[in-house]
C-alpha cells in the first residue's frame, strides 16, 4: 500500500502540470545545448524552423533561411582551426506570447580548448508547428 | 463633382483598411525616430513599456529596467563628448504574434557629425497595453 501511494505520488506532477509552452521550449534548448557539446550541429539545427523565412541575426549581419544558417554555423565552428567548445546556456526566461508563440532571454557561454570564453546573449522566437517548437528567428551578440 | 470623387478615393484606404497590429507598431517606431532626430530621449523612450521588466540587451549587457534602459541612452548619447547623432530604421519586418503581442526585426543607422555612421540590427518584442503598442524587449546589435 505505501508503495502504491509513494508511486501514485511521484505520477501526480506529471498529471497536475501538463506540458506547458514553457516546459516544451525549454526541452528544445535542453537538446541543442547537447547536440552542441555532441557536436552534432545536425541535431543542433533540429531546434530552427527549416524554412527559408528563418533569420539569424548577429552584429550587423542578417542571415535568411535554414540553410544558410546552418553554412554559418559550419563556417564559424567546424572551418579550419575552428572548435565548437562547450556550450552552456543560462539565465532563460521564457515567455508565451499567445498559445502558438513565445520568445526567450538568455545568456551563452562557450568554453574553447585554448581557455577563451567568448559569451554573449540571445533573443529567440519560437513559434509552435505540428513537428513542435521551433525558433523562428535568433539574435545573437557577442561581448565586444 | 471630380473633386469630390478625389477626395473620396482620397478616403477610401483609411476606411478599408482599419488600424492593424502592423500600422499601430509602425507609428511607434516613426514616433521614435523622429524623436530621437529631434533629440527628443524623453519621447524616444515613451516607446518602451514603462517598467521594472522591461530589457535592453547589447552585446554581452543586459540592462533591466525603463529607468536603467533611459540611463543607458543618457550615458551612451548625451554624454560628455557624445551625440545622438541622425537615425534611420530600414528593413522593418513587422510580424503579429497573436492579438497582444508583435516582433519587430529591423537594421538601424546613424549618422554622426564627424561622418561616422555606427549600425546594426535589432529585434523587438511589442506588447499591447491598455496605453498601447509598448517594446518590452530590445536586442540591439552592431556592427563589428
Amino acid at each position: 500500500m505505501r508503495t502504491l501511494l509513494a508511486f501514485i505520488f511521484c505520477l501526480l506532477p506529471l498529471v497536475a502540470f501538463p506540458e506547458t509552452t514553457e516546459t516544451s521550449v525549454r526541452q528544445v534548448l535542453e537538446k541543442q545545448q547537447a547536440a552542441w557539446n555532441a557536436h552534432n550541429l545536425e541535431t543542433f539545427l533540429s531546434g530552427y524552423w527549416n524554412s527559408p523565412e528563418l533569420t539569424f541575426f548577429s552584429g550587423a549581419k542578417m542571415t535568411s533561411g535554414w540553410q544558410a544558417t546552418m553554412e554559418r554555423y559550419q563556417k564559424t565552428y567546424q572551418g579550419e582551426g575552428r572548435e565548437m567548445g562547450k556550450l552552456e546556456f543560462s539565465d532563460l526566461n521564457i515567455q508565451p506570447l499567445g498559445a502558438d508563440s513565445a520568445f526567450v532571454r538568455g545568456a551563452w557561454h562557450l568554453t574553447m580548448s585554448d581557455g577563451k570564453t567568448p559569451h554573449g546573449l540571445f533573443t529567440l522566437v519560437f513559434r509552435k508547428f505540428p513537428e513542435g517548437w521551433k525558433i523562428v528567428h535568433d539574435h545573437t551578440s557577442a561581448a565586444e
